[in-house]
């Protein structure tokens, strides 16, 4: 069957089980370099597993179709992945706990706020509502040899798919 | 004396001597997501030495009085750091091969480019030009007992500072 997911507000405590969200608005923060400018510290740390480094990378994405069909799932088993927006533009965020349509969850993410999804997370791949939107992104390189280990996906059986609410 | 420093353009040449530019115009991207993203993939690296992760911050950058006036340099001894806009907002930096007013250079980025600093460069702490400006920091994150070692500053004597010259 075909079920239309609604889309929730990003919340740190919302999104609590798939990762961090990455925003100025927490109370730990404090003033650095001469009091101008305010450091709101480490709201995650990349996790790259043994022998792997945080890459920063930028992604530039582009919509999908609306209404948005999502049909698959992926994730990186050898680490964590944070996207983080360049520009002030709100973006969509489908997470679950286990690769399956019942089990998405959708936020959608004002344009100050990024994630850091964690390690062996199910995610769709990044859902842009701007014809172009650059997010940076940190994730693992893995030496060449096994850096193809850290994708796997999931592709729902056909007719059992998700539909995102209109945002 | 007081030197009045000229602003150079960011350009991944003029900046290779202290690290990368985080930019998406290079050649080296390809398309993943079913072609709706494509990736600048690895633009940097970062640089978290021995027991070090890589902590994502979020700075929060204010303007220095203009003209902004260079009387000290900092530097990172164990790990690269890394700034990225996250509001298109031009901004500066200021690096050096050495800590003294006249190895200075200014370079004016581009609201869509950021910078990684390698580990050990001298630099100024953030310079921003808007009232407020965002940008995601990737540095190290070390253990709690020496992350005081990560931070050396070299004061300028007095009289001998740079200025900059006006954007």
């Amino acid at each position: 069957m075909t079920r239309t997911l609604p889309i929730e507000p990003l919340t740190a405590e919302a999104f609590a089980p798939f990762g961090q969200v990455i925003e100025a608005d927490q109370a730990r923060s404090f003033l650095i370099n001469a009091g101008r400018t305010r450091r709101f510290d480490a709201l995650a740390i990349a996790d790259c597993g043994a022998g792997g480094a945080a890459a920063l990378s930028i992604f530039r994405g582009t919509p999908w179709p609306v209404p948005v069909r999502i049909a698959m799932l992926e994730r990186h088993p050898l680490g964590s992945q944070a996207f983080v927006p360049m520009q002030r533009h709100a973006w969509l965020v489908v997470v679950a706990e286990r690769p399956a349509p019942q089990a998405c969850r959708a936020f959608l993410a004002r344009g100050d706020q990024g994630i850091q999804i964690a390690r062996g997370v199910w995610h769709h791949p990044l859902l842009a509502l701007q014809p172009v939107h650059d997010f940076l992104v940190v994730d693992r390189k893995g030496p060449a040899d096994n850096s193809g280990d850290n994708l796997e996906e999931h592709h729902f059986p056909a007719g059992d798919e998700v539909l995102l609410a209109p945002v």
